[in-house]
This record gives structure tokens, sequence and C-alpha cells, in this order.
């Protein structure tokens, strides 16, 4: 089926699916950010064909998401490396996970787990909640059209504003 | 091109994404969570031909993300409600949106705004935290095979043990 693109949509959600619509892209995230860097890596992990893993790296490198840089061990290789904005999909595999512990699993079944290397322990769970904290279902929350993006510490401080203070 | 099932994987994100993967899944969800409840609804804001909406709605009833509920107005036709497993994607959402917010539009581009109701300012940032509150970057996480998932309560209990509290 020839996918309709939503490049230039309104909705930041549509973009973003647009970008990781296809359901190789965030799995090959997901070990990048587990690690992988090395085409073979990608390849033997996920059992992807060798040609749809390559378009898909291209993509993603051409969307800003992976950037190439040369193997320490081979000149004529290359690796692929998470970007910052491939990095932030962090919170996007976060949720997923979430959401597939919670839902897709029977009782007893086994499963990989995600833990902060420090703790031994899960990460916090994501929570769509008010910057006062305040938890937020659908019915809390409304759409508004023609808003404009602004300049990015702008929507950063504003976004951050509440957040827990980290304890180093 | 045929896809390979992810249903039984140990990893949360992988199936996640089997059920998810599709790209218009998710914008299905996102129409439902701001109201969206009739075929025809779904229909023309999406612009899907009517074929493929339905397979993907009937996918996500038996999926467990959708129920059907006979509609109000007429008894021969059916309406699409989100089921509490499928309001919880609402945290999916809210990722790949602000994921979106942040790196697919240029500045002042125009976008489509999520607001909570009562502020009219967004929701909090999902960020990657330990339960403590320290920010988690990918390298600072790790992940173990082998784990078992517990009952319910256990996860949900532990996972939210330090969100900030509600302030009603």
């Amino acid at each position: 089926m020839r996918r309709k693109s939503f490049e230039h949509a309104a909705c930041p959600v549509a973009r973003s699916l647009d970008v990781l619509g296809d359901w190789w892209t965030l799995l090959i995230v997901r070990n990048a950010l587990h690690g992988a860097t090395r085409f073979t890596d990608f390849q033997q992990n996920l059992g992807m064909a060798k040609n749809i893993l390559s378009a898909r790296l291209q993509q993603l490198v051409s969307d800003g998401v992976f950037e190439t840089r040369p193997s320490p061990e081979r000149a004529d290789r290359q690796e692929y490396h998470l970007t910052d904005k491939g990095r932030r999909l962090q919170v996007v595999l976060l949720a997923l996970r979430q959401w597939g512990e919670d839902h897709l699993f029977a009782e007893g079944e086994e499963m990989t787990e995600l833990v902060d290397k420090e703790s031994g322990e899960a990460p916090a769970r994501l929570e769509v909640i008010s910057k006062e904290g305040r938890p937020l279902g659908p019915d809390g929350l409304e759409v508004r059209t023609g808003a404009r993006r602004l300049p990015a510490k702008h929507r950063r401080s504003s976004g951050l504003a509440r957040q827990p203070e980290p304890k180093e």
C-alpha cells in the first residue's frame, strides 16, 4: 500500500509518524539506543533483509535521526550513530515499552526488562500530567489549531519548568 | 512488504509495535482520543480508503484497543470506543507529539497544539527519569532478559511510587 505523506501536516503526531511510521524504524532506533552501530549488528539482531535495512538506515540518515561515521576498525565501512534528535526518541520507546509491559504479556510470560544501571530498577512511569502534576486524561485535553512553533529555548524551558530536579 | 510478526517477542517494544506498527493505527487512536467514534468521522478526518479503515478498526477491536457499541442514533450502526487499554496509548501519542514539536517543524510554522482544558497550557514534558527523578540517558539504562511479567498491581504500584502527587 502506498502511503500518504504527512510530512507537512500541522499535527506533530502525524509528522512524527511520517518519519517513524514504518514498523522497522523504531526497532532500529531501539537497537541503536542499546549500543548497536554496525550494519551487521542491526541486521543480525532484527533479522531484516539487507536491502530493507539499508533503505531504512539511509532514510533515517536523511531524516537526521542517524549520522554515519567511518568505522574505527575498517575505514571502508561506516557506523550508524544516533543524533541528538534520534536519542530523544528514547522517551517514545519507553512509552511503547510500558504500554506493552502492561497490556501485551500474560502473567508469568518472559519479557525483557529495561533498568537503570545504577539502581537496577525500571525508570519512572511516564504519565500525562499537567505542569502542576495533575493527571490529565483524554477528556482533560483539547487540540487547538493555529499555534506557531516557537524558538527551541522557549519551548524547552517552559516544558521543563516543573520537572523534578535531578539529584546528582 | 509482508511483515514479520513480533506478537511473541520478549521485548515489550516489539510487541507494542506489532499491534501499533501500522502507521494509520496511531492516527486512528489519536482521533478517538479527541472524541471521534463514528466510522465516517475517522474516514473524513484521515482521508483513508474505507476498506483500509474498516480492516484497521476490526484489527484494533480484535486487539482490545477499541470496542464497538451500537450508535444511539441508528441501531444498525456501530460506534468505536477506546477501551482502557486503548486510552492508555495517550502517553505514546504525547511522546510522539513532543518529539515532533521539537524536531519536525521550522520556526514559525503552523502546528496544532495539545492543551490542558483547565489551564490552557501544554501537558508536562515526558522525560526518562529514575524513580528518584534522576535523568536517564541511553547510557544509563540496560536491557535484561529473563524477567517475568508480574501481576498488574505489583507493577503499577512500584512504577507509580515516586510520581508527583496529584493536586486536586
